[in-house]
């Protein structure tokens, strides 16, 4: 095999989703939803399946329509009219996007700044495609050994950040809403982390697959390509999976300046060459209505109501957690939660952070599936993770209700 | 940009694809069809629409339903039992699968044995992973330049692919039925392949997107993994898109050793993640239907109808041939045909084989689109394809016979 890929570690996803449905635990790990599209988006997948040419290929770009409802839906986010021949891509999912990104931007030792945690798969994206990951830390309080904290106490350190700068460093990467902690970065700390990608001559790659799902009091989601200044070296992804509940879809999204789209598109046409095209079709139904119906405002409604529905449950049990801004995970301290000291776990646990035991004890014996964060740090850092377990919200009331009973279990 | 990125030409399809549409030619050039998947599998594709589950993220080696059907159709073409956990992995089209190899297996200056004329995006596959491709070429007779041909008078000179093995080759990359010859490999051309990877350890990848589409006298299609020695060395690309005229759903896969699939789906998943789940579902309807009714031997005799509705023209025209055996393009020797000696051509086509001119010009002022066979050469070969143009009969009837009417203009 190849060296960068022969030393890849099996994902957090691959254990925990097949050991969910082996043990019928209430699934509160990876971040798909179960309930469906919204009925407008799903016909429309429905008529374009019926349509013969919906059903080859797609322009290399994204098809038209697709193209032409995100520069509607994103060109007021933007404040800028987005031109939807250069300026948009359409990927084969968010990720697809950030793996074409670095496929057009890197090359063999090129550094790329991550924050830490991070979303696992920059990192085999990033060394896939010959670049070095570089990791600056986002730091909880201290109070939150304690006590419960909004994801906006996390913080960086913008001279942490800025000493990571190398003559190599090529991009920052950057997620908000965060995954896993919920973090949705204010617009001074975007200045601050645009004005280090400035003085470097860096590239920006903002993860934003997120970005319809934020919570008051944020009234609106800031994003540094919208900021003075930092359009031209920002590139944004988005997602029709987390945007309109079709995580299996696979329909992303890239948005920048044309300068910067331009090598990520040469990258991306060669790695898939196209994206399902019925399903394009269906996410652009969804962003049209999006204009004229509160599409996501509805969903955001709902998603804060499920979010308390389920923060609940870990408020009665006295146990921290940070409470997200944006995105639908809580991450949570377990450090109280015990498990029998003779509890025997399966081997292909050895080697990993001591939280994938609680998880795993969690789903298999308390029937609630949770993610363990360690496999959001460097292994360096696995002890920052040790006590905490990340649960997601994005399922029905009647599924975070039955998991919120036997979380009580705990008690 | 990355500096294997900065290099890369603008694709033929990315040209010739708009130039069809703007100008309402009738469109012979990329390999897709006017007309859509049979009914068992687009009803299968709106069912799973409407479930939940089935518009989530699958299993990353593809959805269960997907892999068993891939096992039950492909066991007895390979003759051995398929292991649907091991054995298959489902991808986004042929084409990431390829990648996905590519990036599983090569290392910085790994080099694979690849032969002209090729699929375009092989190169840039190879190349984005690090890797070098060697050509060994495919040869026509000399008697083809003034009578048709089969595809089977294409040869590879056996001892010329052995001289291009250096300790430096990991993999050779073979294409059956072959794009855009229509060449099926015999049995014995695929021994001697496989002597010459056995011999030194080689790693064959062979590209059967065309697998369901081969032509009387051919009884049964010739895979190599099937014969005697090579299964453990092999991994076989096919295609839903291509198989079930859905090239828009990016559907695709590899079949292989567990020991060889292992790294291929290491790299897929951190590429993609996974592949659009609904059109898995609806994938697996076909090849299920496909156990106990005649999809493809019907599917295989319209496509046999409509190489004879296409090829006639040509043979009224005096244009000589290659007949494939297999796939749905016909190579043309476009000698005789002449373009006014002053038209002039948009400067897109400056660096070009000058068969793009001839296809720009067919395209633009004939109405029918046909892609330039240069495109699958090296830039130092393109001699070899200036007087070609591949025509694609993946077309209605209807459409097949407008274009021959415009096509009879040549007169
Ligand atoms: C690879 S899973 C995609 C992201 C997500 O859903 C999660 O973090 O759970
Ligand atoms: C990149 S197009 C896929 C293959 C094909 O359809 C063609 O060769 O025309």
């Amino acid at each position: 095999p190849a060296q960068r890929v022969a030393s890849f570690e099996q994902d957090v996803w691959s254990i925990f989703t097949p050991l969910a449905a082996e043990t019928k635990a209430i699934n509160l790990g990876q971040g798909f939803m179960n309930f469906g599209p919204p009925d407008v988006v799903q016909e429309a997948a429905k008529e374009a399946i019926d349509r013969v040419e919906s059903n080859q290929y797609s322009h290399p770009r994204g098809r038209p329509r697709l193209r032409n409802a995100l520069a509607a839906s994103y060109s007021p986010e933007f404040n800028r009219q987005l031109n939807p021949e250069a300026e948009i891509l359409v990927t084969a999912g968010a990720n697809e996007a950030m793996f074409a990104t670095f496929a057009g931007y890197l090359d063999e030792g090129s550094e790329v700044i991550v924050m830490e945690p991070f979303f696992d798969q920059y990192i085999s994206n990033i060394t896939m495609n010959g670049g070095k990951p570089v990791f600056v830390p986002l730091r909880a309080p201290a109070h939150a050994a304690t006590q419960n904290i909004s994801s906006s106490e996390w913080q960086l350190d913008i001279e942490e950040l800025r000493s990571k700068v190398t003559p190599r460093t090529k991009m920052i990467v950057l997620n908000t809403p965060h995954n896993p902690i919920g973090k949705v970065f204010n617009e001074d700390e975007l200045r601050e982390i645009g004005k280090v990608a400035e003085e470097h001559d860096l590239i920006i790659l903002t993860d934003e697959v997120y970005d319809r799902l934020y919570y008051p009091p944020l009234e609106k989601f800031p994003r540094i390509a919208a900021l003075d200044g930092f359009w031209d070296r920002t590139l944004t992804v988005g997602s029709g999976g987390k945007s309109f509940a079709a995580t299996g879809w696979r329909v992303g999204w890239l948005i920048g300046p044309e300068h910067l789209v331009k090598y990520a598109f040469a990258a991306q046409t060669r790695v898939v060459f196209c994206v399902n095209s019925p399903c394009q079709e269906a996410i652009a139904a969804g962003l049209e209505a999006s204009l004229t119906q509160p599409l996501f405002k509805d969903q955001t409604a709902n998603y804060l109501q499920k979010r308390a529905r389920l923060s609940k449950v870990f408020d009665d049990l006295g146990l921290p957690y940070t409470s997200p801004q944006g995105a639908y995970y809580i991450l949570v301290n377990t450090t109280k939660i015990q498990y029998p000291p003779d509890y025997s776990f399966p081997e292909i646990l050895e080697q990993r952070g001591d939280d994938f035991k609680m998880c795993y004890w969690l789903t298999k014996e308390l029937g609630v599936c949770a993610i363990p964060p360690s496999e959001f740090y460097t292994k360096e850092h696995w002890s920052l993770a040790k006590n905490f377990a990340r649960f997601a919200f994005c399922k029905t009331d009647v599924v975070l209700d039955q998991a919120v009973d036997r979380l009580k279990g705990l008690r």
